[in-house]
């Protein structure tokens, strides 16, 4: 577990947000929709979510500019009961209608403590943990979780089923940064696979299968992921993908996953749906209670004796560490992407970001 | 994943809980602990969840007796907002607290479409999913979560920080059983490892650590278990296991797991947290569209091509036919839980409940 190096110049996050905003527009989506997409691209490069960071960036742009994602939806809301509501994303970017789920969620669970929030007829949103953490920097606790097409074999199967279906966990830190737990149910996202496919370097075991429904460590043969927990204990990882699946289909009203296809081949569906659960602590305890608590847990835990030459952390303390240091030292863009920027910042007249003079000498990276 | 054969006498659930109940009763507890944790041991039992069955119940038998939990606790609910409710357990048997819990949720659910609640002062309940699924038999979705004391390896750490740290889901499913997901978040439980030592089996591999922090196969020198995920992917499990350990102490505003301390080796410590989650399906969509979802996602995913001799399953499908076959054929009691029973029960001057013929001949078993 390390946030791998990315190689590629450095950008100031507050620079590389309107840029990114700025090819969205050019690219056809409105305003609001073009800010959410890249507030939460760059949120998750900030904070070393490189999977899911501005590497998407150019992909959305495609998307909105081929129309398969709907650059101008018509966000809608509707409290369904006292703690429910539900957003219909209009089939566009998820990023803008899941923001507004969390907004909506933080006002509803100020109110009775807690809300939940189905979104419908929305599509990819980047990493899921950004919007968790949206609620905790806003003082709410939030879990949030999204399905997503097949590429996740389920237990005992032979082909892929269930999405990497994600579950983030973020709860607010009382003088410190939000604990955020963001992790797809499956052992690997099919991008660990992609990169292998780059590096030549065999997969590890019981994570990726091939088109015959064998294991296979060979990334070439790879053509769907295993639910994490492996094969003994995929169950468990594929039980989870199921409670996700059903959380974003039957309550949010969409199909579930394996019902959801690519537009065009690589992109992601659309008509997707995700959950949001929103909970406001002070309701449930005194918050010098609830702080007290959680802080002790988190000493706790990061005070446990480590494996020779490792340390035991809490959930989304890595990206902590790295989102401080890529404060100082910019945000690296890897640099496939960096030429995507140029070719569409030239394409649009756009004026690439400034770049952030690289560091003087190596620095040891956070492991 | 395949119900293990408990070799012993079959009994009728409807004559088990009875007894069992009669059993706490002369051990001290009043008659709603007592009826409490006899349904949920033998509603383990019914479906084969033996782990955490009618194998518990002399070892609860002893809790009571010896006021480890407090035989005649004063459970209380307290509502904390429109959507937050709290059971405070009063240091009693988990069980009925977690009812309550559940009964609570769905009645707020009912009026909210969602409901927190929360459980403090509580002791073990035995089967996280008998209250999830005591939700969906209701007619409503149901999270259910509980911490537990140190038994579980942190990832990159030498020893047991975690407590096994459950999961449960259950949603209601329209002519049929519910759905019910119920996991723990370390890769196995501890039991594993008992019956490995009783069977002299090693474990898998990257399952249990030794006392000196390495990982070990040898159940002998086990003595904590590792999260899921295993060494690669470990954080997994034990970032759930944070995000239980978070519902379970600062939302509740008991301590966290690692400061739980069993008053008497072996027993499960008291005054720990439970949470629940509470949804109506009907208040997110319409209970047509709904149903029909649900059956299309679990029809899908029962239908995907399985490897050879193998079966795609959903959660709680195994469950759900072994209690088939045990509603017909009984509930067996394992040889030295049997030995229990009548020596509690000669104690008592307790009549054993009546046992089942066995079957003929041996029966082909659900895997």
């Amino acid at each position: 577990m390390a946030i791998e190096k990315i190689d590629g110049p450095r950008v100031a996050a507050g620079a590389l947000e309107p840029f990114v905003a700025g090819l969205l527009a050019a690219g056809g989506a409105d305003l609001p929709r073009a800010t959410a997409v890249a507030r939460a691209v760059v949120d998750a490069s900030a904070r070393g979510v490189d999977t899911h960071g501005v590497r998407l960036a150019p992909w959305y742009v495609e998307a909105a500019r081929s129309r398969v994602v709907k650059p101008k939806p018509k966000v809608t809301f509707r409290r369904k009961a006292p703690s429910v509501g539900h957003v219909d994303g209009d089939l566009g970017f998820g990023h803008l209608a899941s923001y507004r789920a969390v907004e909506e969620g933080c006002a509803i669970a100020a109110e009775t403590g807690v809300a939940a929030i189905t979104v419908g007829r929305s599509s990819h949103h980047g990493a899921t943990g950004v919007y968790a953490l949206a609620a905790a920097r806003e003082g709410f606790a939030c879990l949030a979780v999204t399905h997503a097409d097949s590429i996740v074999v389920p237990f005992s199967g032979r082909k892929a089923f269930f999405g990497t279906n994600p579950l983030a966990f973020a709860v607010p830190v009382r003088k410190g940064e939000p604990m955020v737990l963001d992790m797809a149910t499956s052992a690997v996202p099919f991008n660990r696979v992609m990169l292998r496919r780059a590096t030549g370097k065999p997969l590890p075991p019981e994570v990726a299968m091939d088109k015959r429904g064998r294991m296979t460590t060979d990334p070439n043969r790879a053509i769907a992921v295993m639910p994490v927990g492996g094969a003994d204990f995929g169950y468990k990882g594929a039980g989870l993908a199921a409670m996700i699946d059903v959380l974003c289909a039957p309550f949010t009203g969409m199909g579930h996953g394996a019902t959801l296809k690519p537009p065009i081949p690589g992109m992601q569906p659309v008509g997707i749906g995700h959950f949001f659960l929103v909970m406001q602590p002070s309701t449930f305890q005194a918050l010098s209670l609830f702080d007290r608590r959680l802080a002790d847990f988190l000493a706790d835990l990061r005070s446990q004796e480590a494996r020779r030459g490792e340390r035991v952390l809490a959930p989304g303390d890595l990206e902590v560490e790295e989102a401080k240091l890529r404060a100082r030292l910019g945000v690296p863009v890897d640099r496939k992407t960096w030429a995507d920027f140029e070719r569409l910042a030239g394409e649009f007249g756009i004026a690439m970001p400034e770049t952030m003079a690289p560091p003087r000498r190596p620095r040891r990276k956070a492991t």
